[in-house]
């Protein structure tokens, strides 16, 4: 973890924050038209149709709902499918972790976004001694074999760690309890988790480090900066959207037909 | 009906289509808050915290993608729960019609969208005769008794009729027909039901004569231009959600010991 700035700004194209919005709302139009031909696909063809799952991952206050709000927000609600992993329930408790993951995988056509995700299985579960570590250290190579599994099956995978630091933390905290319309976002056990800071660098480094692999990479974040993390995403959303290169679907009617009929109607 | 003009735009505080984005974005700031105080009440407390449904219900190409969209994209997609009905799926038409909508109700502290919903079991049923006449006429009192048992419990309804006209429809269609990133949109059935138009007006003239209630009245939107149609939905979610007048969840935390904490951290 030492080795990624949290306040850097890699491959922003702008001169800074003043630049973010009309960078971010250009990034906007291209998107909605990517993730437009991704639904169409999943609408025409389902069964070939790839799917998109963003995975974000990061300690409090590093942006994940930041991110759902101006980054995702970008693109037509009706073609992203949010999922919130809490704590597990009693049900899930009842099931292998990956369960609940696997239920909530995004549908043909369908950008899924992970709001923390089966890697809390090897970060909150590793900190917290959940499980025995002879449980949580055999976990890097189920999810490594579970995520190469849904590539092959035509899912884009994007894991986006977001790297905020130990400083900008107690920030945006103390920003929490300073501000009373921000207080529900604030929770005593966040401090808690605070205060096992390097615990929790060392379990996202061995996430990162086991689980980097070629089907499904791990993009480090920069996350101090908002405006930057929010472009970061965005970005790395439309170059995977472009990456699949995707036409729009074949009439699976005849176009002259129909258009007499609309004309005779 | 035939009350109802198509093109009217009653209510728009602006001087046409020009001003609709300034209006709209303008909207989307003050819905943006709104939406995040029913949140933040929401998981503070789901018990009471209220929750909003907005239904919406039209003849194909009325717009209500278009609404999902522009409206429903103002707000954090986080606080959106959407939920498209289509024909009902062999395990719902084992159930009784309103199961799957009762499935689909929004959460604490969400704001749920209907594309589509119960309302189809009295249009496309009752013109199609997909029911005897004698079972989808007893409806419309169950569906007055569910609405009011729903917003008894809790729930604002915003129940909204996208009133397009017939031409219009027909040049939204052929549009969709001219241009082949919008033939995915295209169905042919499209051009079956809008040959049954009269019918479907006899439809939604008893589903909006018989179920508008006190508790959960219709709104008959103008939706032949886009614009209107748009800022319309939008603003009658923030009369709504202003109605409510949500206060800042308080802190279940005391605050002053949290301060220290974080600036001890």
């Amino acid at each position: 973890m030492k080795d990624f700035d949290p306040a850097a700004t890699p491959g922003y194209p702008g001169a800074g924050k003043k630049d973010a919005s009309t960078l971010t709302e250009r990034l906007g139009s291209e998107l909605s038209e990517l993730q437009e031909r991704l639904f169409a696909n999943g609408k025409a063809d389902p069964e070939q149709s790839p799917r998109v799952l963003v995975v974000l991952q990061g300690m409090d206050t590093s942006g994940k709902g930041g991110i759902v709000r101006h980054a995702m927000g970008l693109v037509d609600p009706q073609g992203v499918a949010l999922k919130s992993f809490k704590a597990p329930s009693e049900e899930e408790r009842k099931h292998h972790y990956l369960w609940r993951i696997r239920n909530a995988l995004p549908t043909a056509g369908m950008i899924g976004v992970f709001d923390r995700s089966h890697y809390e299985d090897v970060l909150v579960v590793r900190v917290e001694s959940l499980v025995p570590e002879a449980e949580w250290s055999t976990r890097y190579a189920e999810i490594n074999e579970f995520e190469a599994e849904l590539v092959a099956g035509g899912t884009r995978l994007i894991k986006c760690m977001l790297n905020v630091s130990f400083e900008e933390q107690k920030a945006r905290l103390a920003a929490r309890l300073a501000d009373e319309s921000k207080y529900w976002k604030y929770n005593p056990g966040d401090v808690d988790a605070r205060s096992k800071w390097p615990a929790y660098m060392e379990a996202y480094e061995a996430a990162l480090q086991q689980c980097n692999t070629a089907a499904a990479p791990w993009h480090v974040i920069p996350a101090d900066r908002k405006w930057y993390r929010n472009w970061a995403v965005a970005e790395l959303l439309r170059e995977a959207l472009t990456d699949l290169a995707m036409p729009w679907p074949k009439a699976d009617f005849d176009v002259e037909v129909e258009r007499q009929r609309v004309a005779n109607s």
